[in-house]
Formats: structure tokens, sequence, C-alpha cells
């Protein structure tokens, strides 16, 4: 029973004939798009590949989000990525002139007194900070939102627990933007930095082998030292020296497997389009910015808010989900009529009766990666394998940073140098003993 | 579309037909078991259900566990949880002469040079915590054990990454306990105590609802307050005004689908029996302990550890998996004949040569719940369940005061008062906001 060691131990074996890559990027969402771009950016003699399951880029997660931007976090390190990678965008839209729709038009959160107590301490941490917050009482809210019932007093407003407002904060340098276009943007950089991309290719299972193999069966085994080698597609087999998993929702799928806790759960988060003529007036509300519109909009109750879009005249709304609603993934989330009518139109049509008898003309669902140590990312290497995951709702807002974190990883740097010149340190965001206090501003 | 809110708003029905049981405890495992003992003991007139799939108490992980016990711990929190509950067993073996099999007999890590130097700290930490602890140096472990190999110098020892034992280090407040008899215990005093136990009753799903109900499709809604009313078994609903979730390695099945993350993933384990007439030798080992045993042995490579069982002239050997084993529930966790062969037989015989060309007589898997975060237990309360899962490992080392703690949070107490007097703060071992270092003793 003795090993049968008399085999010369081999190095992995390369087959002249399959490409080996570099570097291999699992998932084209915009979290691998910014980490493949920022590696091939920072090493362009390497040969980097992204795959991805869908047809095209940012197909999945990415393009159902919100698409709000907002640096209001009560972490640093979120403040840090967010405000940082809200200030790439900026520059790619302003001084590279590639449009990606970024507006900032606010975050405006509509507090009752009890919330508002809540969010005082935050708020003047925030302000010390940097963060730019204007406050609003009763009166300026009555003024500017004319169409806004401060006080709800229906039957139904009582049953569903509806609160009186009593101010609002506006997070200043917060808004709106196209995901899929800083996605586009990601993808074109890439592409012309000599970067590939194969769509229509699902990983099925990234492959683990001994770093010295010594053909036992069911290797590797407990006692040997571990390499990625590469990952199984629907396809074929892909080599790669190094592996990046950025695959959001579909992350702990991967991982499970070779016995790597991801630390998140995925969530059905779902959107619902609502347009009428009567939008209009609210979408054209001035006083909060330059664009003359209503800010991206926090309902009190449910986390219930409203992201106005201006061009077709309509609102996408969400909310947060409370106890009730599952964890896990599915392939094909889809959004659910009696959630947006038992759940979101009650508490919408209270503070805006303005939207009474709306149908949503439009919905769709997708996956919320709830980290709920933290609600950060996680952004590690294990091996030769890195992950760039867990955006915990946020990944749109700060995945200019978080592709600069992975990449300073990948090249063994102890910090990564932010959008802006503030550096960060690469080791606040791994999958144990992580530094990070807990983010409270969760929308 | 208003909600058709005419209907009276109603409590939560009580039929006169069904019982209403004041606590129900899901899950009859050790920990379930501590549980259940100490709230009933706490509140004696309380009517407590204890619901187990299995046809006994104790038939799932708690008898599939290695049974060793140790106060080793680096966090301050699990040596507290530890001691104590250890403790409270040498009580109802010594003074209530409830016979436990607890042996004292000893945690025994042999190091290597480069594990004593990572170890030192911690060594000095728990000395000054008062851990008792014993070194030996290799004249000490040739002397005592001469059936070890110190320096395992053979082709394979070197293929394999095996290293020279440097010292050894012992924790003398350890040993083995035959895990069924403690849930035995716990068992008998709280039938005495009037609690009650159905077996043969799997818990399918716990049940939500809205605490007041509208008779609206779909509730609980997002808006509503919830309430957890009872559970789905596979025979019927149970109603419980709390419901304590102790279901170890199936937990995730039962609090995904409502949207709680218990923060812990099942892993396979696997214990081997190792049986020879040799082993009589090794077995009867004096020095180490007034048992003149062997103590619980822990070896320098992945964490291959052996438990003496004195009377039967055997071994059980288990080992900690590295990255390639997978996480993830099964029904019927089956243990691998490979994992000992090309596993754990070749570190052990490098060691103890003594035992070549041995096969396992016996073997089982069951599950250990990783909490990758910190390795600590997860004690919380949301709305009226209460969560106690996620011993990592270490259920039997730490379930009296696991049991203790649940039920000072069932009181709504914010301390729990531990065998011997010890106070400790409920809120350490919450599912978020958690106030404990990350474990670094792992066995």
């Amino acid at each position: 029973m003795k090993l049968d060691i008399d085999v010369a131990v081999r190095g992995n074996e390369l087959s002249g004939m399959e490409k080996h890559w570099d570097v291999l990027v699992v998932g084209a969402g915009i979290i691998g798009l910014s980490t493949a771009y920022h590696i091939k950016k920072d090493n362009s003699d390497l040969s980097v590949l992204m795959v991805d399951r869908n047809a095209a880029a940012a197909q999945a997660d990415t393009r159902k989000t919100m698409g709000g931007i907002r640096d209001t976090f009560s972490s640093e390190t979120n403040r840090l990525l967010a405000k940082s990678s809200i200030e790439f965008y900026q520059h790619v839209q302003n001084e590279l002139h590639f449009n990606l729709n970024l507006q900032l038009i606010g975050y405006l959160w509509l507090l009752t007194e009890r919330e508002f107590k809540t969010f005082e301490p935050l708020e003047t941490e925030m302000r010390k900070q940097g963060v730019r917050l204007r406050t609003y009482d009763r009166k300026d809210l009555a003024s500017l939102i004319p169409e806004l019932v401060l006080d709800p007093k229906t039957k139904q407003s009582n049953l569903i627990g509806i609160e009186n407002i009593y101010k609002a904060l506006q997070g200043l340098d917060c808004g709106i933007v196209s995901p899929e276009l800083i996605a586009k943007f990601y993808e074109e950089e890439f592409k012309k930095q000599g970067g590939e991309l194969q769509f229509n290719t699902e990983v099925k299972s990234l492959c683990l082998e001994a770093k010295n193999k010594l053909d036992l069966p069911g290797e590797p085994h407990i006692w040997q030292e571990k390499v990625f080698s590469g990952v199984k597609t629907s396809r074929r087999f892909i080599k790669a020296d190094t592996i990046i998993v950025a695959t959001g929702a579909r992350t702990s799928t991967l991982l499970d497997p070779i016995g790597i806790d991801c630390l998140i759960k995925p969530k059905k988060r779902q959107v619902f389009q609502i347009k009428s003529p009567a939008a209009e007036k609210l979408i054209n509300t001035k006083g909060f910015n330059e664009s003359n519109t209503i800010p991206f909009t926090i309902l009190p109750k449910s986390g219930v808010c409203l992201r106005p879009i201006r061009g077709e005249k309509s609102f996408w709304v969400t909310a947060e989900d409370d106890l009730g609603r599952g964890l896990g993934y599915e392939e094909e989330p889809m959004p659910e009529e009696s959630y947006f009518t038992y759940g979101i139109y009650p508490i919408l049509t209270e503070y805006f009766p303005y939207f009474a008898n709306i149908h949503p003309a439009n919905s769709w669902a997708g996956f919320y990666d709830v980290n709920s140590i933290d609600s950060q990312p996680i952004i590690d290497r294990v091996h030769n394998c890195i992950l760039v995951v867990g955006t915990s709702g946020s990944g749109i807002i700060k995945a200019d940073a978080v592709g600069r974190m992975a990449a300073a990883i990948f090249k063994g740097n102890d910090e990564a140098t932010l959008y802006g010149g503030r550096r960060i340190s690469t080791r606040l965001l791994r999958l144990t003993n992580r530094s990070v206090t807990k983010e409270e501003l969760v929308v």
C-alpha cells in the first residue's frame, strides 16, 4: 500500500497544441471587465482572455441594476472605492469623451424622524470625511416636490406602517449612470490593448491539480501542494496561469466544489419600470441639481426607491427585501408582478398618490450578491486564482477601484493605487481577517 | 389596485385542536439537546418540544465526531465556552455520577520547527490565560513514544513534504469523551423536566407569517412585520411561539428560503477506525496522563490526528481537508477509502511506520460546519426564531456553554452565566457585528 512514487515527478504538462493563457478572466460583467482592463493595462505583454456564458458582455446582473452611483457609505473603505470610481467615470466621460450617461443628480433620502436620528451620526461622519451632503426640512420638500405627501394619512398608510417624512438628505456627488456603457468602455479599451474575449463560453468548473503530479488516483491529495490549471467550459478546457473569478451571483457554484467559501449568497432583486404622462412633472422637478430632475430617491419604507429615466418619462423602482425573500441562484430569475402590486405599489402611492393605478410597463430581475458580514466586496488570491466578487449591490459604483485592487493583487502588490492617486491596502477585503467595518448604508 | 384592507386585522389564529408549543427545538443533536435542556431548566412551566428527523437523538453529526475535547483555543471566547463546558461535563460525570467516558488524557500537538514558531505566541497567550500546557522536546518524545519517527527520511516522506518533529505541546485539560453519552444526559434530564421529544419528524420549512395578517395574496409583504408561526414537517404543521434552529450542517436548507444567511457551509469530514494488535503498545504509552495512554495526537502534516480507543485497541483517525475538497450537504455522506489510502495513510505511516499495511476496520463520514469568517458558533435571535448553529468542529466541546447562551437569548438576557459562574455577553456571536477574533487553532 506504499504510494507508487517511482514515476518521475512531473511539472504541469503544456501541450504545444493548446493555447496557454497568462490570465483567464471568468465573467464579463462590470467587475470582470474592469479587472481585465486594469490587468492588461498594467501588463501589456500578457495574454489575457475573458470568457462569458452570454453572447455579449454585461448581459447578466450588470445591466439589471438600477444604475445609481453614490459616495454616501458609512464604511471608509466603501467611500474610498466609490469616490475614486465615480471620479474615474467622470474622467472617462468628460476627458476621454466616452459617454456613460453619467449625471450627478444626487441621491435623496426621505427620512422619518426615527430614521433621521439613526442617520445623524453617519451624516456627521460623512461630512467630516468630505462627502458633500445637503439637508432639506419639510418646508423645503413641500415647496420643491409638491407631488410628495409628507404625512400620509389614509387607512392604508396606517396598516402598512407608513411614517411621516421629517427631513431629507441629499448626497450631492451621487447620481445615475448607464452600467452597460461603463462596461462598453472597459470592453473596448481591453480589446484595444490586445485582450481577447470569448462569448457563449460557460465555465463549468475550475480545475485544481497537484503542483507536482504523481499519477496517483484521485489527485490532488490532502498533502499535495495545489495549483489551478485552468477551467472546464461548456466547450473545452482552457489553460491559464492565473484565473480571475468575477462571476457575481454564480460564484458559489464554481467555488463550493473546490472548498472555497466565497462568503456571498445571491438574492433576487427586481426592478419595475413605471411610465405615465403624469410622471413627467415629477421628473422635471427643479432645485435639486443642474439637470433639473428629481434625484435618485429613497422612500422611508422598505427601501423603495425611484430612479428617473428622463428621456422615457419614466421611473425605475425597486425595494429592499426583508425577511421572507429567499436566498439562492436561479438561471432565469423572473420579476413577480405581485411584488410590485402588493409590495412596492402601496408604499409608493402613499407618498406619491400621483402614481395611483399605474402598472409596470416593464420589469426584470437580477441578483444582489449578499455579503451579510460586512456588505463589502471580496478581493483575494487563493494560490493562482483571484476572486473579485460580492459587490453587494454596489458593483457598478465601485467597479473601477475593485478592478484596480484585483490587478494589484495579481501583481503581488500590498497596495493598489486608485484613480486620483489614493492608495489602499490590498489586504482589506480578503476572504478571512477582513479589515472593514460593516456597511450600514445599504440601498 | 388599492389593497383590500377592509377585513379586520387579525392576530395569529390559534385553533383549539392543535397543540401550540411555547418552544420548538428543531434538531436533537448535541446543540439542540443542550439548548432544550437549559431552556426547560430555566423555565419549567413552558411547553418545550424537540423534533428530529432521525429515529433517536444524536444520530447525525454528533455521533460522527472524533469526540475530542480541549480548552486550547486562540480565541478568548472559544476558550471560555470550551473550559466551562468541559467543567460541566466533569461535574456531570464526577458529581452527578452520569458516565460520559470523559478522560482528560490530553491533546498532543507534534510540531515541526516552523509550526512551533507559529504556535509560540499562541502558547504564551494561552498559558497567560490559565490554559495548562506542557512542552516536550525531541529527547522526551523519543523516550516516551519509541514508536514515533521524529525524522522521517524515506523517499516518500520527501515527496509528501513530511518535516521533522521539533517539539510537542500537550494541552493538559483536554481529552476525549463519548458525545452520545453527553447527548443522553441532556435528553434524559430534558425529559425528566417534562420536555417532549418527537423523532422521525423532519422539518421541511420554517413558516414565516405577517404579524397582522390581511388576507392579501402572497403575504408576508415587504412592509409587513413578520413572525415565525411554526414549522412544516414531513407529517404536519407544528405551531410554536419560539423556534430554536439547531440543525447543524442542514441549516442553510431551512434558512436560505426565508432569506437568512446562516454564515456556515457543510464540509464532509471522514473518520477511519484502525485496529491492529500492534496498536496496543502505542495505546499503552505511559508518561502523558494518569490513564497511561497516548493523548489525542495531532501530526504535523494535513492535521492528521489519532484518538485512542482503549477498550478496542484501536484508533480513530481523521485529517484536515485542504483546498479541493468541496463544500455542500449530502443526505448520506460516505467515507472514501482512497481518502484514507492516499491521503491519511502515507502521512500516518511516515511518523508511525508501525501502522504499515493497516486497513480501516470501520469508517464513517459526517459534516463539519465551516464558518470561514471566524470558526466560532452563531447564536442569535431573528424575531422569534433563535439560531444555534455553526460550531465548526467543536460542537461537542462547547455544547453546554452554547446551550446556556441560547437559553439566555431566549430569555432576552444580555449575558449568560456559564457553568462555574463566569458571565458572557450574548451579543458576541450574533449573525452580524460579531465581536470575536478568528480562531486559529482549528483541528
